[in-house]
């Protein structure tokens, strides 16, 4: 199986972190999403320890918020002493209602609003990571109002392509994000950085993609990075504090991807950068990763019941589930693979080419093509999709007004609502 | 201008329903969606009118409700004299929240729950739209329980292609949609539905695609389904009391999309349709169509506030708004294309080429690529994308943790919220 929390019991039941999926169905409904906090603070404990084991004791990951932002999350990811990484001022609220340490929060986005700004000022927000001189100047005007310093990185792109899909390529230049360093902005906005009384500049950010499986790419970014620091402190006796590398590594979505050993990677990332920092001498700054998907992906799957299913021989054959899109949009919007399993008849063998398909009126409602399940496969059987931790609950909608997925927290023999199923209630309160 | 509900001031600002946008904004908060409730109400009437005027008065339209849902559009479609369509337990409870005469209700979707069809029913629903056999059984066995007889339509893909975009395509044989007329299937069910003792069949529905310019692929879809309805008469002694031909007529998007006169369309499917039950010597039945789109799309727009605006000399120019995929997915779901104008700047000349983008941490959050704006846009400004009414708000997530934008309806000189803004309470509400 793609990853070491998922097993079969002697019935042929999936199980996942130990948690009979069957089970799970019958005492919290369908569909739902389940999460394996197990797997959670493992993952959690891979980038904390080796993070801090070859980068040094002022190393820190960041949970990357949006990949899912639900109180919860925010209290486990800081039991376990990551900071994290938020991008709107409602992640900020989320991680705030949680007790989250927020001098750990890091607010990020490429368009931060002035009511953004504010109010994380009076949230007491670690750092900004300004994306250009106009947010710079924004944060200037309400640090000075409100008569404090406050500490920001600078987003940049080293102009790196990481050869991960488009949509989440965001190190180039041409890039929405950040200022470029090749063109000789991310200079002229680090000058004007300094030059503001009120904001005290710790360091810079860059971010190559997620989903990345080996760290080629970091590499690249980090020699492109460390060398700007050094023209840094060359022209400006500017002094580095922080050095933060974006996302994390990738995670297996299906047989076909590769195993990481992220602990042997973060260790080649060091070596590499104490070995740049030596040769331009410069000081190793503090290290920052920002892992989301890699934190909360594989502690997740989601359960469906099967509905429909429909054989159109010589064209096609459909088995429909009582979610789709409004819960896991990734096919529709990336054409993303899944592993999909029939959860209650795992011993069973899979030779039915079918459509895992949504229950949308939408062609688009794919949850996945050409997947094999067992041919018994009808009405009331258990649909599992794994790996669906990240960018499932956090892009979720209410298409077709459908109420969203509980996430239901197994934790070995104990489990317990993280997020509570929407109602009707939830989905029409605001209509007048 | 792509819609006769726009207009510009004399100092240049946008007007639409004839509402000035940039006082809405001030007003009511930025980013929001705007609904013309006049233009909504013409849409309304034009199929109305059409449809008992070209097909005789049994002929009725059903507002597809999936394209927008909320409590305030089922009353304004009720008042017009509509049916609506629902594809949801969600949407029906809206419907019926909102006071909706529900014997005019039909029940779709590709993958109806028992919990769905025992609601439904509960309800009073006035149609099942079956899709298959196996729904036919639990439609069957609910109204066995409940000691009634229930109305249904059934569903059949007439194998049409609709030459329009993939995702919306629905008529094609293998879709996940119905059961196909050329194999059989359609056949089979209508025998399973006749011989059900607590099931009415009433007729039969078809829908090959939503944004269709021209009524070619309705008289292809019809002459089929007609051809079908005559066999079942002949095969069975059936009279198919309604034929339910399904979606709308396609929106103006963009001045490039045509304009399509919805009256003289429906004025050639009727004679079409007339000739061909007199050929085949049967009744027209009472025609049924299922817009969405053109009743709602052009009667909406989208109100956003520039944020950063990044110009990376020889690479590209992006304008940043406070919204993006959160509250329209279509672009980066559809690469679709929208008309986005400066809604405080009209009176200036637009040759600034520039990516709208969203203010999502996602290099994917697109709203428009290629757009021409007034070169002085900047931080502030109001920006607005037209046409937006339809599989905007009903689509929305929220991603980021960006609560969800209200709706304001205008109404010549009022304005009134059909739509509150979302909270952060709202968004945390079920987190536990």
């Amino acid at each position: 199986m793609i990853c070491e929390n998922l097993s079969v019991s002697s019935d042929g039941i999936l199980l996942f972190g130990g948690a009979n999926t069957v089970d799970m169905i019958k005492k919290y409904g369908s569909p739902l999403y389940l999460m394996d906090e197990r797997r959670l603070r493992h993952n959690c404990r891979v980038y904390v320890d080796s993070m801090k084991k070859y980068f040094g004791d002022d190393a820190l990951p960041l949970y990357a918020s949006k990949a899912n932002s639900f109180k919860q999350i925010y209290r486990i990811v800081a039991s376990e002493g990551m900071g994290t990484d938020v991008v709107s001022s409602g992640e900020l609220y989320t991680a705030k209602s949680a007790g989250f340490p927020l001098e750990k929060a890091y607010f990020h986005s490429n368009n931060k609003t002035d009511a953004d700004i504010e109010y994380a000022i009076d949230c007491g927000i670690g750092y900004f990571v300004a994306d250009n001189e106009e947010e710079i100047c924004a944060i200037d005007h309400f640090a000075v109002k409100k008569g404090i310093t406050q500490k920001i990185l600078i987003r940049l792109t080293p102009g790196i392509d990481p050869h991960t899909y488009e949509a989440v390529a965001t190190g180039k230049v041409d890039s929405k994000f950040g200022s470029a360093i090749v063109t000789g902005e991310a200079e002229r906005v680090t000058k004007i950085a300094l030059s503001k009384k009120n904001i005290e500049l710790c360091g810079f950010h860059c971010h190559v993609g997620s989903q990345v499986f080996d760290s080629d790419v970091y590499l690249a970014a980090a020699e492109i990075m460390l060398s700007f620091v050094a023209d840094m402190k060359k022209n400006y006796g500017f002094e580095t504090k922080q050095l933060n590398l974006g996302g994390g590594y990738g995670v297996r979505y299906t047989e076909k991807d590769p195993v990481i050993d992220i602990a042997e990677n973060i260790k080649l990332v060091a070596e590499t950068l104490k070995k740049l920092c030596e040769k331009l001498d410069i000081d190793l700054p503090a290290i920052r990763m920002e892992p989301g998907r890699s934190i909360v992906a594989d502690a997740g799957l989601t359960l469906y019941t099967a509905g429909s299913v429909k054989r159109i021989p010589e064209y096609k054959n459909y088995v429909s589930v009582d979610g789709g899109m409004p819960d896991n949009p990734r096919y529709a919007l990336y054409q993303s693979s899944y592993t999909v399993l029939l959860a209650n008849k795992m011993n069973e063998k899979s030779d039915f080419l079918c459509s895992v398909v949504g229950r949308c009126c939408e062609s688009g409602d794919i949850l996945q093509e050409n997947v094999y399940l067992p041919s018994s496969v009808t009405r009331g059987d258990i649909v599992a999709v794994l790996t669906t931790g990240a960018y499932n609950y956090s892009m979720a909608s209410n298409y077709n007004r459908i109420p969203r997925l509980p996430t239901i927290m197994v934790n070995g023999n104990e489990d317990y609502v993280a997020v509570r199923r929407e109602s009707f209630e939830d989905i029409t309160r605001n209509d007048m």
